[in-house]
């Protein structure tokens, strides 16, 4: 395959994602990168962390340390770091679904994210959820939000849901299709033949035969049994707490966490300035960082470089990976 | 103080807990060591492992290695490693029961314990949920579960529950209760003048101000700011996935999870052999091993014996600072 042709969102602009794309922008890569934003934004974050960046017109290849391809979406305001302003709302959210047209195009093979601010978003008048939403609902199919570093890859049943509605939430069918998608996932994206996926259990020590609970018993082996007699290597359901020993870790190819708070804090005990959030099931690659738009370091200079940069990588890894779907040959 | 008398209950005899014992009595020890047990068990073990062990009557002071003091709780039935009977099901209780006797007493200055099985104590017809449960209601006194190694210390607000039943056992009384015995037990058992707790939110990203649910406003705040105003250092509510970043934890004495996997797959997975239980909110310290029997392995001498260590040692540390409260100077 030719290089591939990446997409790179920064995100909220008075966030750290403008300024963790001019740093992207200064490393060596074998992809071509294409840049969706702010020029003048960009341009301010490179002086203020007096870095060279020089913007070419979209088809530059621009490979060269210092040069970012750049298709320009305008700010409506002008930007102040640190400062979020709701009328710079479009122009964000703007990008985030010129880069997913083109992913479904073909005019890219992934796209790459910084991070966003929900409510800035809503401020300006968009209903939105999260860009991962926003993305399946672009591409009309559902998708997985999983988290990985190089220790571990969690991928969640449930996501943003309060507590008290999430062992209603894992049902056969959610947990059917969140099983496929993730597996296919491993197949496609990580090479991974036949991937070994540890399921959780719901409740504590995986509901202890029943006494703890019975979704186990009653939702989670039935699904499980189905896949397995279908192929999949499906181990669990485990506990959470031991799932994670380090030891055991190393015999799995990912994780399926029931819900948030039950999968991601080992993720980012483990990892978190190298984790990196993907949204498996879309035509597509789409990776991000996995962390927010850090309002008190934006324009500092201070900002870790080190999840944009895992996921530009893990992004155009897949990109080789998959077949091109969608893609023209150049 | 004069060196602290330990209990020590092998638990489970059929168990990895005796061949433990009979390596914690191998090391050398600033402290007294009474098992509670049976003695053809302990002698079995030592044999497998070539190990020497010398059984001295209670009050022997037996710091030598090799040398433990014994309190006989003889077994009912003949012990076959790997194959727990419940016909001694009444000696293991018998012997727990015996050692918090002993430290309600002052004949003892804390306890430790190995591994029991639950199922197999039921089995012998005796109800029993933990022992924990067990010692708290001899004592008859509320208790706080905590898991500690080195890295992190994690409280329990609630134990073995079901997830769909946890929302609605996170009441203020609940949350205040548990907040006041592991804020006394980190000032009296870990010296700690003003120790500082982490309370982490029952929601993912501990509600988002309301948006994925409403029990950090209603129920954690304002406990927290009624211990505040008492003077208690209380940070929270904090998200579950970044409340365990390193560079946080470090800020932290004790993190309170509001329920089992939200607190322990981080705890285990960064130092699961270290790793131990300790009951906080009894009169005396009682400190456990942080793992199950292991049937596989019992007298195969393959066991890792640090949790037993690190129980013994940390028992031994906290009886050191305790005011003896009922110990009769000797």
């Amino acid at each position: 395959m030719v290089a591939p042709r990446l997409a790179l969102v920064p995100g909220e602009p008075a966030g750290v994602g403008p300024e963790l794309c001019v740093r992207l922008a200064q490393e060596p890569r074998d992809y071509l990168l294409t840049a969706l934003g702010d020029a003048a934004t960009l341009r301010a974050a490179a002086e203020r962390l007096g870095l060279p960046l020089r913007l070419e017109p979209p088809g530059h290849p621009g490979t060269e340390p210092g040069t970012l391809a750049l298709v320009e979406w305008p700010n409506a305001a002008a930007v102040t770091f640190g400062q979020p302003d709701p009328r710079n709302a479009h122009a964000v959210v703007g990008a985030l679904l010129a880069a997913a047209d083109g992913c479904l195009a073909g005019t890219f093979d992934g796209m790459v994210t910084g991070p966003v601010n929900k409510a800035t978003i809503n401020d300006g008048g968009i209903p939105y959820t999260g860009t991962t939403e926003l993305l399946a609902g672009r591409a009309g199919c559902d998708v997985v939000m999983m988290l990985a570093n190089d220790i571990v890859r969690v991928a969640l049943a449930t996501t943003h849901l309060p507590l008290r509605a999430v062992a209603d939430a894992i049902t056969p069918a959610t947990l059917e299709r969140v099983l496929r998608i993730t597996h296919a996932a491993m197949r496609s994206d990580f090479g991974l033949v036949d991937p070994v996926i540890a399921v959780l259990g719901l409740n504590p020590h995986a509901g202890e035969s029943g006494h703890l609970g019975r979704e186990e018993i009653e939702v989670i082996e039935p699904v499980l049994a189905a896949l397995r007699a279908e192929g999949m290597q499906l181990v669990g359901p485990l506990p959470a707490d031991t799932a994670f020993l380090p030891g055991k870790l190393r015999g799995f190819d990912a994780v399926l966490a029931m819900y948030h708070d039950q999968g991601l804090p080992v993720l980012k005990y483990s990892g978190f300035e190298r984790a990196v959030n993907l949204t498996l099931g879309l035509p597509y690659p789409r990776v991000a960082v996995d962390h927010g738009t850090a309002f008190d370091l934006a324009g500092t200079g201070r900002a870790d470089p080190s999840s944009l940069f895992a996921a530009a990588r893990t992004c155009a890894a897949i990109a080789r990976r998959h077949p091109p779907r969608h893609r023209i040959p150049t």
